[in-house]
């Protein structure tokens, strides 16, 4: 069983992380040790799949999720990827550069509507870092972006790091 | 395609959505519409396929949820069940009485761990209500319980529900 969910973290994890700071061309090395002002980013295009595996997995049935004429009746242009499934891209980000983090709190405002086909890019930002018995309490402002600039969801976080040593990728071995 | 959608919404919604007002033993007719204090609840038994199968939707490979060495090495009982799978209670229990509910905002609070096997319950209270263009701007405490008492998630949730009517189950046709 150990092995199967190995593989399925691998699985997981076939895409990459890039952490905006470690990319920059004065500073080729990549910056190994958290900061505050430092920020991660990750980009995803939602699916049909996505939206149809996220109500299996959440059973969240919403109409507004699967009924395009519905959708539309309620002001948007079309169904809608669900809001829990687009905010899902803080922690990951977050646990696959510091697997083992432990999440504390999260804030979730929604400013725009994302729709299947959306290229949704979410950011987390340090704002605090605090040391607590060899762990690191760490806050982050939050927030997901569609067509580069278009704010769709604003928020904080807390999390428990067990390093501020950043993984590119975290596969478990 | 449609019809696969409704399918799916009918398959997602064969459980029941209890409404707690609705069934004191005075007043046997369910109430029909929303009222300040009125609280919705819906319990989960979280299994190791739904972990998987969030896993996959979200791509969130936490190795806190798949390792329960490395879980136990953390302080924790055994591997967690992801935090944002729990807090998907909010809005499905939201959405199945409003089908149609636009999310605006959440806040999580997260106390208590959820293992595999745990049976959780969501509540959302309704704290405020007001009218705006024939629609409710609702706000709602969120809370889940594991074992009844032990406060696993707190928070708030704001949603835009197009009628205060509650269903007890949403089936598009």
């Amino acid at each position: 069983m150990l092995s199967r969910n190995r593989m399925l973290i691998r699985s997981l994890l076939s895409s990459s992380f890039p952490c905006t700071r470690s990319f920059s061309e004065t500073a080729p090395p990549p910056r190994k040790f958290l900061e505050t002002g430092d920020t991660l980013r990750q980009t995803r295009i939602f699916t049909n799949e996505d939206v149809t595996e996220y109500s299996k997995a959440s059973l969240d049935s919403n109409p507004l999720h699967f009924d395009s004429e519905l959708a539309r009746n309620a002001g948007f242009e079309d169904r809608l990827v669900h809001g829990m499934l687009v905010a899902a891209l803080f922690p990951r980000i977050i646990a696959s550069h510091f697997p083992g983090a432990i999440y504390v709190s999260q804030s979730l405002h929604y400013k725009s509507p994302v729709y299947v086909g959306d290229a949704v890019a979410g950011e987390v930002q340090v704002t605090n870092i605090r040391e607590n018995k060899s762990r690191y309490i760490v806050k982050f402002s939050t927030k997901c972006f569609k067509n580069d600039k278009l704010l769709v969801i604003d928020g904080e976080a807390v999390a428990i790091l067990p390093t501020l040593a950043a993984e590119k990728v975290n596969v478990v071995d």
